[in-house]
């Protein structure tokens, strides 16, 4: 079996809850962040398919799938294409909308589907190697892998806390 | 390479993460429900440990810790031993509270211990096995292991939002 089926199956239940989420809401509630410091249903479903885009394509030597197949020019935001999502503003992220929940439901999946075909190719000898030196201690595959899966997943669980303070349930 | 190994350390960073917000908390900031259908922090920790306790210590055959190592006595809550926390109403929710942040440290600590030994010590050829038949499909262990981590992880996400609803950071 291989060593990253667990973390493939983690990432589909992920995937799951915020599907659930966001089917439960409308796109004008998708979008609303209920305060400054959290996020909305949108921002969250959008950053961690983006996270997982830039994360797992530079693990291929590609560029991320936001530029390279157009998801940046779909989503059309008010931002640069190397905006920093984890270091956004309230202003930052308030400018995360969208007006079809299509176009999250379609960018996750892209995103989630670049990640398994991934992790279903990474060869267990490749997840030891070293691939970001500027950190201490410097940064393996599996150490990217693992924090990547990690991300999509806890921010899955606070999509759920964001619908309950939107939409009261 | 193991291929449990991945799930560990996924585990880890949901432990990190919850031991990182509580830090930032007073006992009584953790106490704090911010709304009826937000749980405290204190709860969240103390709903994935048990989580964590009950599930695998069923896959090992065994009793669970809250009950076999005392931990329901050091919690001493008004609630009985075989509450089923995802089911908790708001006013079962704020039953759970401590007056030290350490024993939920402590029994957080116990359950990730048990979980990572059995991580460990589980065989790739008993991953496929049916554990419960009561599902459609049929729960194997793979599906119980990955629904653990998954919702340790998902869970600690959320503690990071109760935490900036109660104390606005």
């Amino acid at each position: 079996m291989q060593s990253t089926q667990l973390s493939i199956d983690t990432l589909d239940r992920a995937q799951e809850r915020f599907i659930d989420t966001l089917d439960q809401m409308d796109v004008s509630q998708a979008n609303t962040m209920p305060k400054p410091i959290i996020k909305s249903v949108t921002w969250l479903i959008w950053h961690t398919a983006r996270m997982l885009d830039l994360q797992i394509s530079e693990l291929k030597g590609d560029d991320p799938l936001w530029t390279s197949a157009g998801w940046n020019d779909k989503f059309s935001l008010d931002l640069p294409d190397d905006t920093q999502d984890y270091k956004h503003t309230p202003e930052e992220a308030a400018k995360v909308k969208v007006n079809d929940k299509q176009l999250l439901k379609d960018y996750l999946d892209a995103a989630v589907k670049l990640t398994k075909d991934y992790l279903e190719a990474v060869k267990d000898d490749e997840l030891d190697e070293v691939i970001d030196e500027s950190w201490t201690p410097a940064v393996t595959r599996q150490v990217r892998i693992v924090s990547s899966i990690d991300d999509a997943d806890m921010h899955s669980g606070q999509a759920v806390y964001t619908r309950r303070l939107v939409i009261d349930k």
